[in-house]
């Protein structure tokens, strides 16, 4: 469909091609053999036909379209999946295949399932981001830049610091997401193990541990906090790598050329405006995120579901929980990129420190003249002279030296220093230190 | 992908496979076509080479995949068609090819050429949910129902006005949603037609016609008024729709059992219960309008985009757009199918009625006893003499007319009117025939 | 509460202090007096009781602490409103008060008396913004400047034709949120007037009239398209000003510096630094448009409420769709004054679209260079030699028509006007003059 | 304003009032004094400055208005607090209040300082839910009910599990919001304490301790990780008590009858319909819930805010946080009242259960049928003789008995306990006891 062209450039084309229908079927057999083992280790079923159903089902070429057709009448995947394995199973051992189990429960596992090697990708790339920003922190812990607040410049900072708090956001939002638990779903069609009370919970416990999902307290089919953690967690992730896109975008722009999108062979060019460089990546990282926030209100508004089945809640889950994942991991692919080859223009860093003729160190300026000159004039000298430095292109410093009510009471030198945007960048280096700390002191 | 399991059985399955990635490209192609076309009417294109490359192009197998692996240098789906369109054309009439406009030109005007033929099926489906829905409050217009407010058993209705309030819901929706333009995009790099002063206009409203789209008043790339309005004006048929699958699924509940889905072959039966039968489709309808409300929020958290292009702003539209009318169009098919197969039964609702013993024409009564009892008296008489009938299975008329305050007091028949719901309906049956007035009266 | 601090800010003083509890209990009580005297008029009320309700109530000095209170029992403001009137009320006349109608007939019709001057407030606001716009097209009709895509430096604009974009914009949601409708809600407990078969459609539609709201097909209790119709083109109109907002923002960026906020005493001043104009009605537009966004989203997903009264979907309703109109009048008063008072620096527009040293031209030099030197040649050097222009601070044609490859085969004069920006901003002044005569020859 | 009316109903009225203009004020001020205070004590503010700022500015009398007023010119509440806080001190200790801080360092912390609080009060209510809910749980633990999935009868559960099953997710949103962290912000203009190269870190730290708020790794002026989850855990919370009232909403209809909302006098009653009692609390509920998803999704889309400051992005998040707070307070406040005084009619539970004759056993007849009369004549069989049962009001193990095909074949005794709906509860009563076991082994 479509999405090839208008959704999938956002996603993981690795994770998109690890997730689909076959995957998804897969996903629905691994729960559906688990059980079957579970429970003729527990003697619900009889000794050997747990070995035959894997033998069978394993071999059989599963029909996606089918199964996708069938899905009209029953409402979800799980239905048409389960009579077409039945339809090749040996009449005597169909009856134990999806034992005691309700569709809810093979979907719910199943997208666990799907879930689990996901996040682990996502983790991955995390902390290949990670790496990267430690690398840039360090190489940049004494590039001097402008900070900007509502995009203003106001007053220096270190490029370090600013790579350590994307840094932080990422390892936040990573922590967060590894910390999210993949229970397994199994309940039954009321979740109360109708007709097994003795097991039900047994079986349950054992299919945890057998398809190394989270164990449950209580099958969660109408208590779908698990997913709402999860969806948020996801979309946690998402607006961390928003931010730092946001950020390279903004310092991309032509007039700033702080920081550039690694280049690559025809990224991000136009072939008729030869000066571009377009920040592809930050677009499609954005473009991803946004995705992601409609996805997690599908799923804040999800939560509440009737009884004992959600009637839409829960059968709204299913894409936005994938999706989401999907262009989450899509975002973090280029997100490693942006890290790992960002090209970083320091020079262009020091011709916007000098963009206000010195204005943004008026604060610092206006301290050491003070003493000398009162509070007052010690403002309005160093605004106006930051102001003429800027139109007659000289110093702030010697300005200021030259201003008729600072000279000879201020020393040039204290001036020179006070102009001097390094020496203004406060805790920008111990915070690198900090943040670097706090990064690989609890790698896992 | 796994969608195809977890987000295709919600949307349409005609509609999918009509908006694929083949169709985009078709889109993408009528586009470029077309402004060849209109540019060689002005001169702007030598004679014949419109047809030569329309002959070329037509006949050109595109490689879809090609084409979306192209997007991720590029950032939309235009870029790698562009390249792979002029790799087929003779060297001399590449340049025509793409003459004048920008990637965004050809996407936005791509995916107005896709959400046409949806809104024309969008329409019809909506047509057909208004027929259905005369046809039902036609054959229901005498058909008395308790009507439920905050889902308590309140006052009598007629399923008639019931449906006629669905229809003028999904009628309004229609309504909003066919004013909705679909204007073509055309405005080059920066959006003023850049190296065509004199034509670039007159290019964008030939074009308009010449793909029977709606003329713009100016190029709108960054100007997002028209997707909200279509993606607004989407959700609000989602959630017509939607309001109706939630009336019937609690009319159908086992308890209340006042109508049910038409049944199908398998469908939403339960093998294991056979009592049951599960308001699928009613699911679905919601699942997917949920799923549609997400989207809409991507839209509206997209409409600011900054200066002449969105960074990933733009590119967020893209999937939501069509997602969710994908996902209307299936929802609509099901709404239609529940419209004119919905079983409705009159004696359930005839048995609802009487639950609480004649309780909910406790107001009625107690009008007819204040003139002989006094307004106190007449709110307590009513109350408890429903009570007594809902315990005792008397009826209401009964039980009131052997009241010792009231025996000798109130006529009777009086009480037996007073207490028949069929006659304190209002003004249902006016309300269906106004409704059938404005449904019918502005048929396109 | 803290919203005085907290959210206030964003919204407009003045409608804050026309919406308060006193005004929705005074429009509580309007809805109830025209009821009244409709119903007198048609002979269900007794001759002069509506005068005599009219009297006492609104002499009533109504205690909203109570009504407040009292909601917490019964769920909505009617209950107890109806409560404290009727107790005002001398006992013969009571029951004339409320007749027929329900708390939701109530409270629906009493916000659409809220909204409506709200309504006409923000029509207004944007009728001074279309104004104050079309007086920026035409000052700065021949404003050139550089078009931004993907916030990259692309061609030459005006800056006459981006304000005719936005002012486009904003006009697009006005005329779709003058267009929507605000209907009377009538229709008693359940919606169908019970007890009042003859005269309940023409009581709804004599309070239509009476009350100056839009007359409804029938009572839209769960009906909710007429509030989805509001709430949408409430977040139109906030994404309009958000888009401006935006641009405007990005173009004060300190490097950019091509608009300011107008100033004004202490507006977006720091006082430790002195350098800086922060653009603070672009943060309050952009604040108030992103809660207005998440408001709607509320009202999207409201839309299905069951059967006859919602449950908590109908109140989810009411405080999103006030406050998204007291945001959204807030961003307009912030909107107006930065459309009217903006600053224009044409000349930091004249230098950033020297900042390529002529790149944004490569374009059109290199068409001025094919002819004499090959399309590839062309190419190479047009993006050469802007390269040379910038690094060397020369005039890009200069460096140009001193090329060895171009010397002597191309006019000097062509490549003076090829490189000249201002001849190459396409229909800029064209687009200047189509928007003015749509924003104008539809003025209301 | 209009929001006592139509929003305070859904909150918290004792949130409200200790979240007013007053307290926000009294936390910035905390903030300030507490900075002085740890400045001192670390030799940047004079001896015994921190004791005379604190000594003035606790006996001012802030005005709340004049600060609401001059927020418009800043954009913050912080600037003309501070503005009103400096103009009540003497001049020469002015210059050690707010030193080294920036607005949002007062705004961020501020708001913590207000959260906390509600956070300590929404737990306190959990608990409060989670002890109740445990009560229902023991006197439950052997009340069968109907289990309902797509709101349609299944098979039977407990109410002593559907209530364990809310507790859980009640539990589980609990945890997930008390481990969230409030952390101070302290990062001055920048985030990078400019002019405190030495100290900022370490009066950062002091700060989290001194207003017992968590420690930061780093200022987190735009890592608003943060605040995205807070706001998530807050909306889980709400989504787990918005499941329970869905519940209840659903089980008290009028037909169903199996709960009803404690009464409470005039609670939910009407006047005119006697027999109707509406949740109100259900209502109230479900409104608060939505609207804190509204509020959620605005803080989704505002993580990513730019460099060192958001424009608009941040301000938008102050609202939506504390409203949703007050909002989920008011919710639980609900939520307990409901827990607490539920009433529960173990008697209506009994009749629905057997509203389908007894069709919701036809699974465990059917398996009881099978040894007899093979697997398809049981199936059919069981499920004609449910529907002879509920037409005819006979038992359905009687019309099993004495159907002509079982007659003789199958013990009645175990027909009586197949049709026996108490035995055929699953894991209930064993789900009520590990729900119990996890719920108290947890508590704090």
């Amino acid at each position: 469909m479509s999405a090839a062209l208008l959704q999938h450039p956002f996603m993981s084309q690795h994770a998109v091609s690890e997730s689909n229908a076959q995957a998804m079927i897969r996903a629905m057999l691994a729960f559906e053999l688990a059980l079957a083992d579970v429970q003729q280790a527990r003697g619900a079923v009889p000794e050997g036909v747990s070995q035959q159903l894997r033998q069978v089902l394993e071999a059989h070429d599963f029909d996606a379209e089918a199964i996708a057709a069938g899905i009209a009448t029953g409402g979800n995947a799980a239905i048409p999946f389960v009579k077409q394995a039945r339809g090749a199973l040996p009449a005597d051992i169909k009856r134990y295949f999806h034992q005691g189990a309700t569709s809810q429960d093979v979907v719910d596992s199943a997208l666990m399932l799907l879930v689990k090697p996901r996040l682990s990708a996502v983790d991955q790339l995390l902390l290949r981001c990670r790496a990267a920003a430690i690398e840039l922190m360090r190489d940049h812990e004494q590039t001097v830049m402008v900070g900007r607040t509502l995009m203003q410049q106001a007053l220096p900072i270190t490029f370090g610091v600013k790579v350590a708090h994307w840094a932080i956001g990422l390892e936040q939002a990573r922590r967060r997401l590894a910390a999210v638990e993949l229970p397994v779903q199994f309940g039954g069609a009321v979740g109360v193990h109708s007709g097994w009370d003795e097991q039900g919970l047994a079986f349950m416990d054992a299919l945890a541990e057998r398809l190394e999902l989270d164990t449950a307290v209580l099958p969660w089919h109408t208590d779908r906090q698990p997913i709402h953690a999860l969806g948020t967690a996801i979309d946690a992730v998402a607006g961390a790598a928003e931010k730092l896109a946001l950020d390279v975008a903004l310092l991309t722009q032509t007039e700033i050329g702080e920081v550039a999108e690694p280049s690559a062979p025809g990224m991000g060019e136009s072939s008729s405006m030869p000066h571009k460089r377009n920040p592809v990546r930050c677009a499609l990282i954005r473009g991803a995120a946004r995705q992601v926030h409609g996805q997690a209100s599908v799923l804040l508004n999800a939560v509440a579901q009737p009884l004992e089945r959600g009637l839409g809640e829960w059968h709204a889950e299913w894409a936005p929980l994938i999706d989401s994942l999907l262009l989450l991991e899509g975002a973090l692919e280029q997100t490693v990129v942006l890290l790992e080859g960002l090209e970083v223009n320091p020079a262009a860093m020091q011709r916007n420190l000098a963009v206000t003729g010195g204005g943004i160190m008026a604060e610092p300026v206006s301290r050491i003249l003070t003493p000398a000159l009162g509070v007052d004039a010690a403002k309005r000298i160093s605004a106006e002279a930051a102001e003429s430095a800027r139109l007659s292109g000289k110093s702030y410093a010697d300005v200021l030296a030259s201003h008729p009510e600072v000279l000879g009471k201020v020393d040039h030198q204290a001036l020179l220093q006070a102009t001097d945007p390094a020496g203004y960048v406060g805790t920008s280096r111990e915070q690198v230190r900090r943040a670097m700390e706090w990064l690989m002191g609890n790698a896992a």
